[in-house]
């Protein structure tokens, strides 16, 4: 696998776009992804109850070949009733139109704020100008990078390119964060394309495979969104051999769509509301992967743990608590936790004992952009990583008064 | 029932003291809670899989008579491996020695930091000191109110008194929070007495009936802590008839548990770190008791509705969003949500449709210190209450920085 500097535009045959439509007051906030091609298409979307309009309307949809995908960022789409659902369906014929399609060939994906609909007339112009602004270079993949944003700070897409029966098979994918980020997904919207030659089901199972160690693993507040959804469109114009489940080949695919899912999820993590550092939490030696995962995830989910990093403060008593309440099967008494960073790394608790530590040397181990939380639970060899960030100040700013 | 201003000195012969002992700066510190004679005793502890030493201890301890409860603040005796649970049962067998009865007789609680063994030459002088200064008035009672705070900025008490054949008898408590606060309760000490004549088996039937719907309904950062602990002790001296499960007099004495649980339960989510607000999530006309229970926790435990409403931002879709992760049953098209408080009400959420409303009128209904969430399912005829506060800058302040 060689990690390339490209996004969704790189696999051939696909351009993107992203403009500024009307729905935020300047930023860009409309997005399209066009494949030459009817893609295999594959999806991993939130389990809240509480679902999106566009959520309901890509489960189903998803299953059919897909030519393209409207996303709008600005308004969410959600909690919207039986309008939302045909302001859905609507913006997908409409951009079906454009592109010589059915809806039921077009996939979308709204997020921002929950409970207004949709502005259909800001929309649909919207939809125009980002058709008309299609481009297949790496500029498109940017602009629509872009254009997916909400509170995010910088735009977030990975790249990688393998090589399948001595064809170049690329994935690109771009993704957005940032608040409502939680285990399962959260207001989190990433679009995964390539040329490979993949069956749709085929393209789940790996989709689904490289999610549940990702994208599920992320925590920013611990709020699970209404509009979690991760995309993956194959439009098979590499040429390669069709990649099936069960060989080198499939291994080979699904290491790099690992790939691309760990790099944006960690990206979102970092880029969390507010937050100044990012929490590595990597949780080994468990009794089963589950318990593993349930630690991790729990640990990078603490408010107290997160509000601690912030201060630089290792009160690691609150992750120990955080693994305490996270359902996992272990035994406190025989925990070793470490904090490592670039700055060093401070065994504060070893088989179950406190460590009497240097408080200088943790604060400067703390201070440090990533923070690895490194615990040994000694019960078995099952392993997980999850990804979260501290609890600042801002976090607070900017959901205190998010809507104006 | 007759609410009055007492606390746990108010029930007959009962003794409490608060000094400071050393274990913080300059704050008091341990408290002592003591019964003439031998005390029914029932307890509720955190779930939490990490307990601390005093709740491994008081788990066994509380099925035993009870002469007397030792608590200090400043250091919670948790992650302390087995030296934390021989500090304990030291704690208790010198309090033990003091009072005339076995270790076996004596409770313990501890609150603070984590990680971190106790001083027991300090906890040692400071059990006699406060074993001097027992006293059955109403200073004794609030001097233990305040030593058993953290970052509590005011004690917390209530008391009430019924009539059981014609004798008075009376309840009363004290309790501290206030971060490490979730349902299933946290960092939350509460110590009830009561002079009612009844079994250790029937308080403990209506202390978890009472603290299901008051203490494990509260929610400040949802952290669940390791040293929850809510303690009842009856020591009979009101001489009234024996109340026993399935009569008139046990559902009054109920009533008044209930009162006491709910009150100091409310000002421990009032006084949450750093909160300005205290929300009231009521969930009504749900399918069944345990899914209104979710819903209404799942509101008052969502960093980004804590965060809306601390900005007095009334962002709806949040609670929506958080009632649909809760894990219970319900549609959300058939939801109707109103906002209230002292300073007026607002439709925001008709059976599922958002409604049109004044931003203005909002802001003002939501910068009140109480705010009311009104959730109506429209699906059967269950409803529970939960209890919380918004999430501000302090709460970030407060706990970067904790252990300093």
């Amino acid at each position: 696998m060689n990690i390339i500097n490209g996004n969704i535009t790189s696999p051939k045959g696909f351009s993107a776009s992203g403009i500024h439509a009307g729905i935020k007051k300047a930023k860009k906030d409309m997005a399209v992804i066009l494949s030459e091609k009817l893609c295999s298409a594959a999806g991993c979307f939130t389990t809240n109850k509480v679902k999106a309009a566009p959520v309901i309307y890509d489960m189903k949809t998803v299953k059919n070949p897909v030519k393209a995908v409207v996303v709008n960022s600005g308004n969410a789409n959600a909690c919207t009733g039986d309008r939302g659902l045909k302001d859905a369906e609507d913006s997908a014929a409409f951009l079906g139109e454009l592109s010589g399609v059915k809806a039921e060939n077009i996939l979308t994906a709204s997020t921002g704020v929950i409970g207004v609909n949709l502005p259909m007339d800001t929309i649909k112009e919207g939809i125009k100008a980002c058709f008309s602004a299609l481009s297949d270079t790496y500029e498109g993949g940017e602009d629509a990078a872009e254009a997916i944003m909400t509170t995010d700070t910088v735009p977030k897409k990975a790249c990688a390119e393998i090589t399948i029966g001595g064809k170049t098979v690329t994935i690109g994918g771009i993704a957005k964060g940032c608040g409502m980020i939680n285990p399962n997904m959260a207001t989190m919207l990433c679009f995964i394309t390539t040329d490979a030659v993949i069956s749709s089901k085929t393209l789940q199972t790996a989709l689904s495979a490289a999610v549940k160690d990702t994208f599920n693993m992320i925590s920013v507040d611990g709020d699970m969104s209404t509009n979690d959804t991760v995309i993956a469109l194959a439009n098979g114009m590499s040429e390669s051999d069709e990649i099936k489940e069960g060989t080198a080949e499939y291994d080979e695919f699904l290491n790099a769509l690992f790939y691309i899912a760990r790099d944006l999820a960690i990206k979102c993590a970092k880029d969390g509301e507010g937050a100044t550092k990012l929490i590595e939490a990597h949780v080994y030696n468990a009794k089963t992967k589950d318990d593993a995962r349930l630690m991790a995830r729990s640990i990078v989910s603490s408010n107290l743990f997160k509000a601690a990093i912030f201060g630089s403060d290792a009160n690691w008593g609150r992750a120990l608590c955080a693994m305490g309440y996270s359902g996992a099967d272990f035994e406190p008494l025989k925990v070793s936790l470490t904090f490592k960073s670039d700055n060093g790394s401070i065994l504060v608790m070893d088989e179950g004992k406190p460590v009497i530590f240097d408080e200088d040397i943790a604060k400067t181990v703390l201070s440090a952009e990533k923070i690895n939380v490194e615990v040994d639970t000694a019960e078995g060899s099952e392993e997980a990583f999850a990804w979260g960030c501290d609890l600042t100040y801002d976090y607070v700013k900017i959901n205190g008064d998010y809507r104006s």
